[in-house]
């Protein structure tokens, strides 16, 4: 492992040039989400494109309909490719003046307790995370002169503003795409002290539920207590879908979820994810989902049914003694791996129909769904991230699934066949999206050497 | 019965007469709503009172902040005394484009089955129901010279416009107004064959409920299964409201409801008021209330749980995956005889909080409500009235609640201390608040003669 070493090495002397480099990328005010900044988001996509093409990348600056994308791949001969997603583009900066300093002039500022930051918009979210990347492939090439395992690389400039234009792109740029892995570093370690590692993204299923009684609305003195009450009718249905233990009580519901392996559910179990920590922050203290799964279970590992909005009626000031028509719900699934989106609409609009009374009719408008995305749980590249992470940090990282859904992931496995390791070093207080947005020296420069170990372990 | 018989004969003999002074009434457009109307208003209210002073009773105009009351009393030694309640003004006469012929314009149209409609605006409601008492009063004094029970009048103008200085006015003149026994003639006919009296109006008690969960929206990905929905708790809680057999399973709250009488409950399931006829007409087909109750039970003496408007959450268009922090429902329930409004709207307070998670708040506000009011079932005045109406109509009273609320007629109870009777004769069919409203010339001339009878048998 003298290479290895001599690799590390290269990246603690240069940590200096390394952050001159981010700081250089972080002045860019690549904001996609509005048009003003066009010209700095293709000049933020050409600064990175020309700094991989210093390393020895081909690399290409591809237009689309809206910001361009940076694609660059190595091509020294190693035996095994992996394809490497991130995104140059960078949230708005409003309110600027809860800002301390210019969100574009980044600068390294020392909190009380010692601990330094970059501070800037885009230094976690992504651009930090993305150069931790870029510079892990540097010092192989200044230090061995090759990289371990061949790289491409995918940088999209609109992830702040709906990725509208990767999923095509990916579609349309399959073989020069593929490789034996996808890695992101787009997400955020468990603490400070211990490294992550993200094997799930949750799908998602959304639908609309309008549940229809009387052809019109009802004067309650006259129709009440007879006729069907669409608000009396949804509510029915909607505390039908969650048994008394909080199971999603819809046959089928559970078709194909996976039971995680004994060995990970005993890491999770050991986990300091607790009500009080999770919940007590947004005011609350119970979990409200299944009763016999852990915390962390509920909120990557689990589907979930919740309704996102409900109205019917009347709503504004004082009261109308009215029976209403319609009421109407939207709803959405979180998805996990295995689960057919389709099939979980189909199951869910069959139970909520069942619910109706024969006086009445249901309506579902929407059912659009994206599957849940997986590391295949004996992927052997998974093992040895693990075990690159845990010997940076001396502490093995948690391998976790995360509840949201980034769709382009499910793209890698579906379009391209290949796995997805999300391995990140942002921090819960990175601010991201917020004003005064940082990331640690220590996650940079950490992250850094991380991305050498990774690299190294999956060339074997 | 020289006496009634005699009566009788005045009113048909007088009819065209009779016609000629409603459609006087009818020709005054008094709109009260509308302050462009006031002076007509008040016009329409002095034709009464000008018209009950030539009876011989003693008239007054009584200003208000709104339009004046009309008040009348006869002076004429009997023992017994009622007082009648009716209003002068109408409904505005939009779409006018609808009518076929000026609503201002009174005229007798006759349809193809040959029966004659008086057609005008307040026609049914409620100039031409006011005028069949007024006629009968008047045929008593001139065919006998006196009235059989002392009358007082009181026809206010504001009642198509809220009511506001009604109640105020009964409190301050409670001596003025005291009898043994109010009467309103506002309502309707059971069917065109059948007359009815309205035993009882329900009362009222409205509440809004609002959960609070966590103290800010949530990210459905990220909380999604662990964070309580309250969305979730709230339609939980009005699920757990009604039973599967239309109960409301909320403790306490039948308290005080008392049984209508067997022969009550007998006549009443002789009706032909089936789901057919009264769901059809708005698009449904099964009672959903209480599975052992009556349809005219379900709306009419038995007391109901509505929730009238709901929301929470993203109600725009497409989706959000957005996890609420409050969720609200606007409640009312309607209240029969002996129900404290007070009582019910603890009971439902104590029930919706008990399904409350631990970590979730609910707060009330609202809870405003009326009692509602009743004839007591054994009250001798009640049999009087329903036989002279028998008499009348060949066929005896439908003896049934309405399942509406008239505040002012709680005040004859709770601050005259005197039992209501409402007869009406009016049709489903008259139309009333909109376009072409009629009255048919049966109702009329019957509806005067059936106060004959009333009025007489009362003096027994």
């Amino acid at each position: 492992m003298a290479d290895l070493d001599r690799v590390l090495a290269t990246v603690d002397a240069d940590l200096d040039a390394s952050i001159e480099r981010l700081f250089a990328f972080l002045r860019i005010p690549s904001i996609s989400t509005d048009r003003a900044y066009a010209a700095e988001c293709r000049r933020a996509g050409q600064w990175l494109a020309d700094d991989l093409a210093s390393l020895g990348f081909a690399t290409k600056l591809n237009d689309t309909p809206g910001h361009p994308i940076v694609t660059a791949a190595s091509n020294g001969g190693a035996e095994r490719r992996v394809m490497f997603y991130g995104h140059y583009d960078v949230q708005p900066v409003d309110p600027l003046d809860l800002w301390e300093s210019p969100p574009f002039e980044p600068r390294i500022v020392e909190n009380a307790e010692g601990v330094k930051r970059i501070v800037a918009r885009g230094s976690a979210d992504d651009k930090g995370q993305v150069m931790t990347f870029v510079e892990a492939c540097r010092a192989f090439v200044k230090a061995t002169g090759k990289l371990p395992v061949e790289v491409t690389v995918m940088v999209e400039g609109e992830e702040e503003s709906g990725s509208a234009n990767i999923g095509p792109f990916v579609a349309a740029h399959k073989d020069e795409l593929k490789a034996d892995l996808a890695l992101v570093c787009d997400t955020g370690m468990w603490d400070a002290q211990t490294p992550s590692i993200i094997l799930s993204l949750r799908g998602l299923m959304h639908d609309e539920i309008v549940v229809h009684a009387a052809d019109r609305d009802l004067h309650s003195g006259y129709y009440g207590g007879a006729a069907a009450n669409p608000l009396h009718v949804l509510s029915k249905a909607i505390a039908a879908v969650h048994d008394a233990n909080g199971h999603v009580a819809i046959p089928g519901f559970y078709d194909g979820v996976v039971e995680p392996p004994d060995y990970m559910k005993a890491a999770w179990s050991k986990l300091d994810l607790t009500p009080e920590n999770f919940l007590g922050p947004v005011g609350l203290s119970l979990p409200s989902g299944e009763k016999d799964r852990l915390l962390i279970e509920l909120i990557s590992s689990r589907p979930t049914f919740e309704v996102n909005g409900m109205w019917g009626g009347y709503i504004g000031e004082g009261s109308k003694t009215v029976i209403p028509s319609i009421a109407t719900a939207k709803i959405s699934c979180r998805l996990v791996a295995n689960q057919d989106p389709v099939r979980v609409r189909d199951a869910v609009r069959a139970f909520i129909r069942a619910q109706i009374p024969a006086d009445c009719s249901v309506e579902f408008l929407g059912g659009e769904g994206s599957p849940a995305v997986a590391v295949t749980h004996d992927n052997p590249d998974l093992a040895k991230a693990a075990k690159a992470l845990g010997d940076e940090w001396g502490t093995p990282p948690v391998t976790v699934g995360e509840g949201g859904s980034i769709p382009v992931v499910g793209q890698f496995k579906k379009v391209l066949g290949q796995d997805t390791l999300l391995v990140g070093f942002s921090l819960d207080d990175d601010r991201i999206h917020s004003p005064n947005e940082k990331y640690d020296l220590t996650s940079f420069h950490k992250g850094i050497r991380s991305w050498v170990r990774i690299l190294a372990a999956l060339a074997q």
